[in-house]
């Protein structure tokens, strides 16, 4: 349940960063001193995280407020006040860093999910995540993915059906693993294949994949591709899609391009705590 | 126990990316076919995260032999093969995603901490990371830093004295809360403080701070203060330092340069895992 | 991950039957007396659950030998040797209860399973689980449904989509349900619904459902239902199935019939741990 | 202890059948909409799980109301409401499966428990539980045994003394069993030994054994035994017991019958929960 | 189970212990520094925490050798070598803070046991432990006991019944507590009831309690009660009995003296971890 | 983090007195009666656990309302009222067992604590514990050391570094260690080294030790080695502390005294609930 897992995820990072407990506040601050802090964006970007923020300082001290003005997926200017918090000095020094590793990498990822959605230029195509996410991380993640515009791809290999060349392999070719798949696969599942050239486009079609995917493509052979498929397949392309010309394979008319860096090569959204 | 920690961290990364089980190489692979597979550098780097890659598999299978030509904190180039995994279809396809997301993470760390060393270009600067960790994996991720050959500041709240301007404000001044600090700390640890201009770094002196961090000065400012310190504490300076030029800041006489982006700002390094 | 899943089920019902120890056993049983017991049928069925009993002593005594004569999914007649245990008289003691518990209930389900796909006596029409499930068993008793020839619905609510009266009520029509569906669901999900009339089942195919679910309808309006459906989507049949007349349903081309029952109301197989 | 167990066992289920979040009614349902649905008896029995119902719903969301006409242990006819919930249609749909799933075998428990209790229709026999439970659902289904009138055998391996054939076998005889366990057993438990036949019995008297259990005899060899006891130990019948004439058993004199049906043969109660 | 729980104490011992890592060992000694220890008693005592001691090096490191000299339960003379640790020098430092701790520990709670006994100098009473254990050790600590020649009282609250005064307070007297129990108590049970005069003996005794508790009484009136129950129960004395004449109190007749200070206020015995 | 830290080792302590509930009061007591009870000091000593005991409380039911009359820290003589509870009598009796085992153990410590510092008779000299604490009680026991006027060495191997004898072996010298260390250290901790002998006290100074601690040294030649120290390093006296003549030590000018004793070798302070 996603809640849960918030929390566990949160109550490991806090223990990870605390510890036995925070020295340098114990030792110089007066436990009953009060405090107030902003959220400060520091570049332009698109938030994600807010409900992360708020579940760390509840959890540091369920006495702090938390307080948001704006929401997830929200794009904020350099100079944006972005939220504040309230209480003691204490407990708002124990939860800033955590806070603030998650925030800023989540507004990261939304940011950089925006950034190639606009390049895309193209409301039909669905920029898309994949299973390249930082370990223990997925589902916050993916959320910060929808939260800039894009779309999820399977959460894990449990809940999607996706054919790549070493099933294909194992399987004995690509109509054949397909073949094995619609066998005994749950009925509440699409079959994706992964594809290479267009003869493999063929068969996947010849086998009635649902969906089609076509992995390090060039512009023109994906171009022909879509153009056999016509229709008959969901298509997705992939490989190194951060760097390549999104628009342009937007307008070929795939479906969905799908897109590790979004979470495996993020810089940090700059947003910093400050005290009043 | 670093052991331990890193089995839990493993675990539930299989957990999430693996879920009930991976529904697609169960339809299309037999469950005896065996394979073999390499892992293959796509561009230069410094490798970390080996025993981790090895744990994956462990935990996975424990039948499935995984082998390195490398070690953790060697430079591969474009091409090389770092390692080997062997044994059933099914166990490699299941610990592939998961293996290659930390080993492309941490390796990524280890290649970024290693560039900006180079950069300093002097042996007795230490390039050190700071709390700007991913969380839940600060341990791996403090270790990637030093197979890049860098040094790791305090692990967490616990292990280290940081007197920041937070601290200052609630402790009416750098020397009280120096003073708070002597009085009850642990007397294991050093007490360091972070001061922003000079006068900070004549009070940080007089009451005996053993460590001055220089916090955002400019390449002026810093040579000041370190003249100023003379080696009665250790100097560290911080501030966005990837940015900056940090072979002028080493010649300064700076001890310590603590850069953040080593952790939270990383571009995976790009390695695959391909069968035979 | 399944593996991992196991274990956890299995150590924490272990704990759960064993507690601080086995007072009678330590108190009347030498600690080196040395035991072997047959695991025996006194009924005939489908045995699921071996891997679950290897496991279990496994965990109680990793020197314990277990060794079946049997596979999961084989029948077995009254009187059958399934398989046996040797180790210490204790550590058989300490497992038998746990072990039985365990392949009784799985071996009942897959043996329920297997009597139902006989009386539908068609090899085209899929046996399907719910999640009707025993909380926290849900893995295991999937599996022993497979065993017993059925196969497996969605695992989870996060990997199928299964639009209820609830949510076509929520989004106020059948149509407009399915339409949110597909604008933002991941693209490798299916969109199922469930309808309990011949409008629903009209509806549903206007909007291209990808599955269409018909809830508790009368042996004549499902066969007009899949008359008006005719191949353009697959066909799930539901409602108090295991009470009704399965081989008329399956011979009407209904693709799946699924079965609460097949989880949640499940006499157990009588097997029984006898020392020899 | 008991309120911190049933947390844990409910929060796996809901991780289990919520997994990373509901995606068809986060697709289909307004975050905002509000519904009311109310648990309906669909047949007759006695209910059990009402606070783990409530239990369920606060760990999903601790905005959702929920509110029983009935206790546990009460009876309620076809048609009965029981109770019924208020909260967002999302938090009623990601808690309904979880909370009917425990609600229905609970009652099970309890109705086939009070069902086995009438037809001994004796108030001073004692009908009992055994330790063929569900896996990790023991400290739920034995209270469910309490609802339907039924009284609790030890809860594990650790809190109760129950010399079975094995021990016998192991300690050289019945005898010796006994003068074991009286030696060194915590002085707050009773010794309870099985036997089969009379010399068993009298063997039990002999030694001084404080409970005595009658395994698999016929109805004529059991009221042999009791004679032979005559109160100087307490006597348990055991083996099949719920095909049995159980009246005939209870007018023996024996003290307490003990059934591993109650609980691992059950059939859910059928419990409907509907959206108003 | 046991052998589960011991593991899990061990490992979030270890956890507590090392933490990240043991940064002295890391820095001062080379990873292949092969070394070997041995644990040196420095004071005459039992030894108890011989499987735990293993159970920690193997956790550590599965390479390191442990090997002991004596059995749990065997006394030792000052000099004695009571076993020995092989392996690498950092593995056995990062053991060996945690292994003494539970060997100093659990051992002088064997010693202080066998003391007591030896006072009471009668082998028909029994020494018994309390609840009065140090939270989160009770399995160990009871195991300790038994080491020491001591048998053990309940483990906790589930699996054994003693009726305190403000039970009887709560019941309305000591015979309706006494029939409170005895109408619903698991038959497996044995009813203990706590008297502070001769009264309350009486009271007991006419309810038929199964032990009686004599608690804090004075020599006189405790023979006085044993003489009144006269074998009709068993006889516990409790309170402060470790500064009590035991011969005496054993003389009398009475069949267990428990003890709290037995686990609550125990001086370690001297052992130290020598490297060779 | 300190707080998530106090609440596992409070739940896993309860559910290890209470397991699957209080059989007894179950039995004995109303669900609906109301009780108050007092904590009474029964001899002389400094407070330490009252937010444990506070916690103990809220977990077992949050409706029962705890109030200290004394801070942690505080001293109490015999027969004065610490504090009272207030809530249903089977609350009060749940939590009971578990709130005194640590309330009488943590405070058992701050006394003895407090007892040696008046012993030392020195407000210069810090008397301090170390790493041979109850396994997994140490944050507890370490704030019981402070509450009795004690001070902290470090909690655990990754947050101080401490350079004992067989490190000296292992490096090759005290020097050596000393060098190894100060190379590779975070800049954050001090280099602690153990030394038993003038010509280590020597050498240590030479290589700029931080802390030097003098082990097992008799009164004179601790009194000559604080003498060649002169203030150059930090002087921690150990070995067997609690039984020497801690003023005479303090005199010589020791700063620091370790004390093995104050945590694993404790007297419970006696401390009793009493229901009113």
């Amino acid at each position: 349940m996603y809640n849960d897992m918030l929390k566990n995820i949160i109550s490991s990072a806090l223990r990870e960063d605390i510890g036995y407990g925070d020295i340098t506040s114990n030792l110089c601050i007066d436990s009953n001193m009060m405090a107030e802090a902003i959220f400060l964006a520091k570049n332009t970007g698109i938030i994600s995280g807010i409900e992360v923020v708020k579940e760390v300082f509840r959890q540091v001290d369920e006495n702090v407020l938390v307080d948001f003005q704006v929401k997830n997926g929200q794009r904020v200017n350099k100079g944006d006040i972005i939220g504040q918090v309230k209480g003691t000095a204490r407990s708002l020094l124990a939860g800033e860093r955590v806070a603030l590793n998650f925030l800023q990498h989540l507004s990261g990822i939304a940011t950089k999910t925006a950034g190639l959605k606009d390049m895309a230029n193209d409301s039909s195509v669905k920029i898309v995540d994949t299973r390249k996410t930082t370990p223990n991380l997925r589902v916050l993640e993916k959320e910060a993915v929808r939260h800039g515009g894009g779309v999820n791809h399977r959460f894990s290999l449990d809940d999607g059906i996706l054919i790549k060349d070493n099933h294909i392999k194992g399987a004995g070719g690509i109509g054949k693993a397909i073949l094995l798949a619609q066998k005994s696969a749950p009925h509440t599942l699409k079959i994706e294949v992964e594809v290479s050239d267009l003869a493999g486009v063929k068969e996947a079609l010849e086998y009635e994949a649902d969906v089609i995917l076509l992995d390090n493509m060039d512009l023109e052979m994906m171009a022909e591709a879509v153009k056999l498929i016509d229709g008959k397949a969901l298509v997705e392309a992939s490989g190194n899609m951060a760097d390549k010309d999104l628009q342009a394979i937007a307008k070929i008319g795939v479906n969905i391009i799908s897109i590790g860096g979004l979470t495996n090569s993020v810089e940090s959204m700059d947003i910093s705590m400050k005290f009043k």
